[in-house]
């Protein structure tokens, strides 16, 4: 058995936030989620800020949102939301601040107090006694794919690691995708935040739960990627480009909301956590290594699509558009492979992981 | 700019209803919507009937849906849903009963009334003053797509042809795609209905709104069908094939709720509302004399994807599975043309089209 759900309504295309004041104003009193420069300069935010002072809705900007959020600064958000009278939110942002968004639309409904029935990380358990604030997305990167999907990615240093909630209540009512927002990012966050996405969908496509409602999306943002790969080496994008990579980014997310991701993301997380590396670079050094244990032939439809021969060449590529990782000691390995081989994405892998396969893949991937 | 919605969640796989009371049950006193003979002949009756006392929920069996359903028929049923106190709706059947559904939901929460604001043809608004009821929908033939678009496609006497409302609250919640609803289909009914599928798709990848959101899953629907038009010949179906037809034609709504339909629809209408000839069939007649207008490049890969070599490949193939039409006259098409030159759906044709070339594409598949 399969299953296919994706509620929410994409809009792709230049100025469709301009161009759909009905779809981005969900509700009286919006509170905009976003991180400290993104929204302001993508241009979304101006955009956003356009469309509601034009039709006189009043809102609230949180520009609170670090990379990687931390849950008690969630709480301060859904604490903020609730001071301000803010009824729906509109997320601006890459992966952080829309995933920041989720977390903040559940605290603002559903208030953690301490031995209570609802405590600070009760927000892992994805079922709450409220709904969650309606919300929007804007995403100022191609990667996430968070604006389609049920998962939240919230750093907790309890455990020392990312961990993610999922609420079929958390997916926003309308995803906003124009390359302009894009199109003036830093080329190393393009490139991460490509990869991010090509990982989305090579782990959604070789996926133990991939299935017939995802793997043909998977190779369909494959193709799509496949074709800017030289662009994405020169940093020569145009709006169009940009558009084609955030439409690829969403089918990562949809993908991933179907199927789940790998040990690629799980072992990822501590790259991130513990030596800040971007998320989608962090998945990237780790993707070949990965590949090693899968099917051939599912693996070769991955490299058909992306128009490259071999995972030699793949790994070859990915070592032409990520920066070095250095000074990575075995130590570290046994620590992040301890952790990561906790996660719940384990059990998605279509092969049987082990502690010490993971501390070879990362041996292999970064030594 | 294009865009993607489609809100419904898919379950597909064998037993899928019996497995999830929970996305089956979304009220406390359900009417089940279903043709005569449909949703007892395919089993899906039984299946959702065992659910139902199972949970011991209350329901009321409507089962009066006639093929291509007429209206009044519909302000009917919406008026006994009231009477009966029924809050949600299981659909079961092809797509007279799930479109069927579409129009009781609407007419059960808005009763229509003479000299009112809101009339018996005000349903073709879309809009309307209360939310229709929520809905399931568990479709018995693959063919119709119903299951996940917010189309409801109405016989109209007084215009003497279809006539279909649009309403973003007439998606069903969930739909239920298990095979063994359709393998005891007669074959002339699995072939006219897969027909239909493939028209969908066809007609949704050569549309002139046709997107990003809607080519890959064309594509993918008609590959599916490709792999099965010689047991659409034979007649020699399993539960696996049945589930897999089942799938692209749902990938067929899916695609026809981003692009709508195109001539071939509307010119079929006339085909079923005259003479009765069975939707899927009528638009077979009608697919290749469409097509020759098309871009050839598009053409082709829909016929690549059917893995057919040519049009006349595709002819000669729907000659073999649609049983011969007779006793067309020129005044038929005339009267015929007339009247389907007036479709919405002649906007969506990727080339303008004036009244004489419909005469002349239903002469041409027709005489």
């Amino acid at each position: 058995m399969f299953k296919f759900h994706m509620p929410t309504k994409v809009l792709v295309g230049e100025s469709c936030v301009l161009e759909n004041p009905q779809e981005l104003i969900i509700g009286k009193h919006a509170l905009i989620v976003t991180g400290k420069s993104s929204g302001k300069k993508s241009g979304a935010l101006d955009d956003v800020i356009k469309v509601l002072e034009n039709n006189k809705i009043p809102y609230h900007v949180y520009d609170k949102i670090e990379n990687n959020p931390e849950i008690n600064d969630m709480a301060r958000g859904g604490s903020f939301a609730r001071t301000s009278g803010c009824d729906f939110i509109i997320a601006i942002g890459g992966g952080s601040p829309l995933d920041a968004a989720k977390a903040i639309g559940v605290y603002a409904t559903n208030e953690p107090k301490e031995n209570s029935d609802f405590e600070l990380y009760d927000i892992f358990s994805g079922t709450y006694k409220n709904k969650p604030l309606p919300m929007v997305a804007i995403p100022t990167t191609a990667g996430t794919g968070s604006e389609v999907t049920p998962y939240s990615i919230l750093t907790l240093h309890k455990e020392k690691t990312k961990k993610s909630f999922t609420c079929v209540h958390s997916f926003f009512k309308t995803a906003f995708l124009d390359g302009r927002y894009t199109i003036n990012l830093p080329v190393l966050v393009a490139r991460n935040t490509a990869v991010d996405a090509m990982c989305h969908l090579i782990e959604g496509y070789t996926n133990k739960k991939a299935s017939p409602s995802s793997d043909y999306m998977a190779i369909e943002g494959l193709r799509i990627i496949g074709k800017h790969l030289d662009k994405l080496q020169s940093g020569d994008f145009d709006v169009e480009s940009c558009t084609q990579l955030l439409w690829a980014s969403t089918l990562g997310g949809i993908v991933i909301s179907q199927t789940g991701t790998t040990i690629v993301h799980s072992m990822g997380y501590e790259l991130t956590y513990f030596r800040d590396i971007p998320h989608g670079q962090a998945n990237g050094y780790l993707l070949c290594e990965y590949l090693k244990g899968v099917d051939k032939a599912r693996v070769q439809n991955c490299l058909d699509a992306l128009n490259l021969k071999s995972l030699e060449e793949l790994k070859e590529y990915l070592g032409k558009i990520l920066p070095r990782v250095d000074n990575i000691t075995e130590n570290d390995i046994l620590e992040w492979s301890s952790i990561s081989i906790k996660a719940k994405n384990v059990a998605s892998c279509p092969y049987p992981v082990t502690q010490e396969m993971e501390i070879e893949m990362y041996k292999n991937s970064l030594m």
